[in-house]
């Protein structure tokens, strides 16, 4: 029989963390920390493997689950000394989902549930606390009835409301037992009328609705959101946690909070949380109350720490961060409840954390000797490296403050306006960047979150929503800014006198909590001692090398200041579209022959010598690879008429013959038409002046500076022969240029792999080329058969439906574009076995795609400059992973 | 050391007929005859090799030549007893090219080598006839003027007439010797003021001259595009053969002819050829004299045969017949020279025959137990088998016969007037037919032959340029129309009174050489029992199935009277075109919802029905492939302002609205678009209609007839969960169809495999598909990343270059797209060893394709109606073939 339910606390502990897979990490982890002797209240698990069923089954249960359901909850009501539904000593439970990894706000809990006309009144008997009790039912009647029975929640605030109204109190704290009686009346008036039938008060009924709750959110439209984004199969499932309830809000000695074992935003090693006396857990994370700091060093003038307010509970909870980071060495999110001075632990996880605290944490973690250095690379996620990259405000820059909130993630960003996701994600799409501005923020916003340059929030505190979401982001946000007072309807927000509309221009600084109306100067970001230390590490370790794509001197020198170890693709045509050059490249389009073209090529040759010179310069000696021109001549041309007509008088043409060579040029399929090495072909003394200006540069540079090292790469070759004819054009302007100057210098030429013809006949082909460049852009375009310009119209769909595991042009699709790859590299290696191998397309920045080049054996990635960084430490993580199989499979 | 020349004739035959790469077709069988004891004077061959080291050593001959030469050309002196320059006897000799292949015309040949002003007279006094000796040295002069010097033949001309016109005399044969010496001044003088110096005299000189003209001539323009119309590598190179020169020009007991052992025009088993009396070879193929019939049986009345003129020549001749057929085992076409009633054999090698001939030669001779069946089977040109099956004129048809020549290739042509080569192909590439009228062709008109779809020229006889050419290319040919008389300048032909011009409709007759003016009802071809035989034989032979591509019933048909043995391709889309239909197809495409789209493709259900009905009534019980809507959407959308105006009114909406969704919906590279599967995927509406008329029509056939097997193919594929989401949509119409009428029809789901990644993960698309078929025409696409519509500006260029061997879109490039087939067939047969595969690009009628597929274990090939035959026997080969290939390799 299958063992759908697995037990924890109490003495009995069926899992433990290893089984996350199968208990979700919430569970694995009660029954882990319930091993090592925690305070946990005893409780059982629905394994994950019950939810894929479920689904499977056409959402019906396995059919030994109840009897197994039952024993376990017997087992519960031994261990606490209460029996489910008993009217003296009722036992409550709460059922949270716990999914394999954290996802954070997207599943749902019910607290307190055992409740019902009858048990509250044991409940207000045992305790002796009748508006403990009331409030109890009251609050479990209110997620129950949204989460499970799909009540809007604001009927329930009107309820409370209308109580406090009558009573003429402002605070709920201030309403008595009777009052929440009539609370709790009204809720299921309410929840009656809306449902049809009255409000649940069989705790049986109660247990298998919450249970039924829990999976169905698994397939909610936010839950599918968030796996998307963070790429969490479907198929994995969640699990079921039903434990014992113990309370925070029993009283004064009550308390329920969250922590992290070290600060989650900067990383630094203090004891980092927020409390809420006489709380349930809900109450931190929603932001109805203000939480306090835990800890004395963490509060401001005024506030009261935990650490003061329960000196005992608060000892007892460091102890517990102790040993959970030593027994799981890493950074745990803990969540607490203290009823009557006793702590219990609800839940630990790794907790989420800025790329800076990842960074941080890591680093010292290893200089403890807590784990070693390539557990510290692994604990970095290289694609969050990118938000210490970009700049910050600059302190020195004028500034009008408009508010402040909280630090909640750091980073800083500028940006219009905007006060839907919706609308975020609309702009962002049309390349505008935008500031999310929101009251709070909820699962349903996580899109226009991940669109938007930064999030700020009116309400919350370190670990709402918006606080949490945006920091896995890498989000600049700031949270709880409660000065600010939001008006959607007119679309503004306001604060000490001051409006601004959407549209208008703000600016936040996630690392202080400052607002700022207007833009504010950024500087570059300055990298910590730990960037380094971490990336000294990774560069031992990594086998890969990482080199840059630029065509600009800033962003040769931005790459270079961020480890890139030389160019990997250098993109001619950028350089011609300098408003000095594109008269002479227009000319040399419209020439009737090729003298006419030599003529206007001429003109563009110095051009293109100056800007390999500095490229060169920049670069020290490290190779340079040059992507000769790539593609078709009618992107050259212009499309309206009026920049027809002023193209037509700069050259001294009339508009029409323009016209007409444009329509001789333009294609049906310009992706699949006359361009790359095609051009080459057909225009040798295209190619010819690039490779002039080329060696030019280099034997100027040699001059006076460390040689540098061309490597001359010729694009969209299919057959051999393509490449045997262009390469003959580079050599021969070589041997010219060597002769005209007297001087030589090293060179190699390759080829751009990019169309399957030329991973398929890679042996052919490296016969004739000293590299092997895998443009995998167009290599998916051509793969897939799928244009990146078209591609809008479905892939989004495609991606979201599952049809497709990611976009393919984010993540190099290892089956199809993976298996051209792997082709080309072996077939290449095996004509050529010195040949070298490397990547320019976008998956060169790609942590995933960088693991894929490592398992094939390249010998370089190639990313835009502020990934360089990324792909280090990707390429040290794919080090480490490859030698961790390699040992596996030992 | 290397053997550079091979001896011939007179006892010594370093060579024989399986020589033929080394020594060209021409050496290889000079050898062979002469080994078989036919009188074949005595001679050497320079061999292909040696043309391929001049080529590639900057056009230098190897040392070791010059020596070997001289050695052979001391064997001939010895055994005719004549000595190369000798006063007295001078020895003459003939060079002649000789490739690999015959390449008629394209090579130059320059006899009577060795004449100068001092041999003449030796040749005038030994033969006892001067104006025999003067004649030959004006040939000699007059060929290897205009071939190794390079003057234009016209000249030569002039000088001719001139001397005519001052001895007042019209016919050639009225000169005196003396006339022909002034000739010979003439010439010389001619020729020394065209080159500067001297007609060279040292006969040295003169084979050194010849033997460079000939390797010279292998890459001339006119031999680069014969090539590649017959796809001969230039690689191969031509031999040289030099060769005792025997006369037909000494008098009228000497003739000299071209034969053949069977008609190549009928196939008939007659001995066909022309001679003339008193003449040199070259005047029989130039066709300055009208030639006169071999056998008696195909004299005229009046025509003298050689049967009859040469009798004891003609029975030798008849007996060398007789031997070279029992010794070749095929037709021979065969030079011949007959000197003072002596027979010398100058050639001989395979006939070029019509695609009847040829069928007929190869059925007959294997009846008559010459070769086999599988021998008769490879005997036959898939390709030429086209003409075979187009229409002929109709004989009850009004006609008004305009002229009529010889019947030089057979078949019917109607079309406009052009007379020059370059403009037959200019207005054929803008898919007019057109005739091409020449007073002769030569070389240089071959690529307009080929453009034209008929050729009629006004001189020549049946082994003219014109005809021999048109027919190997299958092209309908009438020569030497004597009574019409053209001009060039004004643009006309004229005879009997009539004149037409340039662009006027013609028609031609090849097989009765009939012209008439005006078009001209064709019907249907009547395939001859040969034909049919033929195919019997192949079908028994050939493993691969032939289907066709079909969407009409007309089509359908036709296909099934070849031979076709199901559908392979149904394309969906070109239904929708209909008038008819293409309003509602409109309608759908500008639907605001799946409900408007749904509304829209019920109004096509019924006729999409009926076109099932009747395709798989024609089939009847044969498998028919359907492959549902490929092409996007845009495509059925109007472009120009009139039609889009005229829809909207049609739609009653208004045209800008359609205007902004034509935009909506245009694409950057509609090639990698929102097409095929993705359009399945995104509205299920279309494929689930278009399976419902599937399933609708199978159930209404299988009640009166035998049931159809229908095929649905899902096109586009790039990953299992396309075609699983697909694959339902079908399924699901199936089940509903076969519940609603309570009957229920075999079918199958496959896929199209046209993108790399479909082939790249073909085990996982297995999985779901019953059947691939590849889609070479994409998968081209894609694997070249080569517009089709945009490839005409560079890919002629590629092919001349050699950058690819063939246009890729004719013939499947085995290396790349080939294998992409090879690792989708295994990889899809591993995981499903009875995965059915078929091919249904257009190259599934392409020979060489089709060899592929049989290389690759496909289970049929699908092609247009009229390749039907084509493919069958093509399939035949490709199982003998292979067959040889696997005892080879055994």
């Amino acid at each position: 029989m299958t063992k759908w339910v697995y037990n924890f606390g109490a003495g009995v502990n069926d899992g433990n963390a290893s089984l996350r897979n199968l208990l979700g990490g919430k569970g694995a982890n009660l029954a882990e920390m319930a091993s090592i002797n925690l305070p946990v209240p005893p409780g059982f698990t629905i394994t994950t493997e019950v939810c894929t069923a479920y689904y499977d089954n056409d959402r019906n249960y396995p059919a030994e689950l109840k009897a197994q359901v039952d024993a376990a909850l017997a087992r519960i009501e031994e261990a606490v000394g209460r029996k489910f539904g008993d009217k003296d000593k009722p036992l409550l439970v709460s059922v949270r989902s716990g999914a394999r990894v954290s996802m954070p706000g997207m599943m749902d809990t019910v607290l307190n549930l055992g409740l019902n006309d009858v048990t509250v009144l044991g409940l207000a008997a045992g305790s002796g606390d009748a508006r403990f009790a009331w409030d109890s039912y009251r609050r479990f009647i209110q997620m129950y009835g949204s989460v499970v029975l799909g009540v809007d929640h604001h009927r329930f605030e009107e309820i409370i409301e209308h109580v406090k109204l009558d009573a003429d109190v402002i605070e709920d704290t201030a309403l008595t037992p009777e009052h929440w009686q009539r609370v709790v009346e009204g809720y299921k008036a309410m929840v009656a009328e809306e449902i049809g039938k009255p409000f649940p008060q069989d705790p049986q009924d109660q247990l298998w609705g919450a249970i039924g709750a829990v999976f169905g959110s698994w397939m909610n439209p936010r839950a599918n959101v968030y796996r998307r984004l963070h790429d969490i199969p479907a198929n994995w499932g969640t699990a079921v946690n039903v434990q014992a309830m113990v309370f925070g809000n029993m009283g004064e000695d009550c308390a329920t909070g969250v922590c992290f074992t070290r600060d989650p935003s900067t990383g630094l090693n203090e004891f980092y949380g927020e409390y809420l006396v006489n709380a349930q857990g809900e109450d931190v994370v929603a932001g109805i109350r203000t939480p306090r700091p835990l800890s004395q060093v963490y509060a401001k003038p005024g506030e009261v720490s935990m650490e003061a307010a329960l000196p005992e509970a608060y000892a007892e909870l460091k102890n517990v961060r102790s040993i959970l980071e030593k027994h799981y060495k890493d950074m745990q999110d803990i969540e607490f409840t203290v009823q009557q001075n006793k702590l219990y632990m609800l839940q630990t996880r790794s907790g989420k954390r800025s790329a800076a605290a990842s960074l941080r944490i890591a680093v010292e973690m290893a200089e403890e000797g807590l784990i070693d250095r390539n557990t510290a690379v692994m604990r970095v996620n290289p694609a969050a490296l990118d938000q210490l990259l970009h700049p910050t405000l600059d302190p020195k820059a004028a500034k009008t403050q408009f508010a402040k909130g909280l630090p909640a993630s750091p980073g800083a960003a500028s940006g219009a306006v905007v006060f839907s996701a919706d609308e975020a994600e609309l702009r962002a799409q049309k390349g505008e960047s935008v500031i999310l501005v929101r009251i709070e923020t909820s699962p349903e916003d996580i899109h226009g979150m991940h669109a938007a340059r930064g999030v700020l929030t009116t309400r919350g505190g370190m670990t709402s929503h918006a606080a949490v979401v945006a920091r896995g982001m890498g989000r600049p946000c700031v949270a709880g800014a409660g000065s600010i007072s939001i008006d959607y309807g007119a679309q503004t927000l306001s604060a000490n006198g001051v409006t601004i509309r959407a549209g208008e221009i703000l600016t936040i600084d996630g690392a202080t909590g400052e607002v700022f109306a207007g833009s504010v100067k950024m500087i570059e970001p300055q990298l910590s001692g730990d960037f380094g230390t971490l990336m000294g590490w990774a560069d031992e370790i990594r086998r890969l090398k990482v080199r840059t794509n630029a065509e600009t001197p800033l962003d040769a020198e931005t790459a270079r200041k961020f480890g890139a170890e030389g160019i990997g693709l250098c993109r001619t045509e950028h350089m011609f579209f300098d408003p000095q050059r594109i008269g002479a490249v227009r000319q040399m389009i419209m020439a009737k022959d090729e003298a006419g073209r030599r003529t206007a090529l001429a003109k563009l040759l110095p051009f293109q010598r100056e800007d390999f010179v500095s490229l060169f310069k920049i670069m020290e000696g490290l190779p340079v690879t040059i992507r000769l021109l790539d593609p078709p001549l009618h992107e050259f041309l212009p499309h309206g008429e009026a920049e027809l007509k002023e193209v037509a008088d700069a050259l001294g043409m009339d508009a029409a013959t323009i016209k007409e060579r444009a329509e001789e040029l333009s294609e049906a399929n310009p992706m699949l038409g006359h361009r790359g090495c095609r051009l080459g072909v057909t225009y040798p003394e295209i190619y010819e002046m690039q490779a002039r200006a080329i060696f030019e540069a280099a034997v100027e540079v040699s001059k006076t500076a460390k040689a540098p090292v061309p490597e001359i790469m010729i694009p969209l070759v299919g057959t051999k022969r393509e490449l045997d004819i262009t390469r003959a054009q580079v050599e021969r302007m070589a041997k010219a240029v060597f002769e005209e100057t007297g001087k030589t210098v090293e060179y190699s030429i390759g080829t751009m792999i990019e169309l399957p013809r030329a991973a398929l006949t890679a042996d052919q082909i490296a016969e004739s080329a000293d590299f092997f460049s895998f443009g995998t852009n167009d290599l998916t375009q051509t793969v897939f058969g799928l244009s990146r310009d078209d591609a809008g119209k479905f892939l989004p769909a495609y991606v979201e439906q599952g049809i497709l595991p990611k976009d393919p042009f984010v993540s190099i699709d290892v089956d199809g574009v993976g298996g051209l790859v792997r082709i080309a590299a072996e077939k290449g290696r095996a004509k050529k076995p010195n040949l070298k191998l490397g990547i320019c397309g976008e998956h060169g920045g790609d942590p995933a795609s960088i693991a894929f080049c490592e398992s094939v054996g390249l010998d370089y990635v190639s990313c835009s400059p502020y990934r360089v960084p990324v792909a280090r430490l990707a390429a040290a993580q794919a080090a480490i992973e490859a030698k961790e199989t390699h040992f596996r499979d030992k």
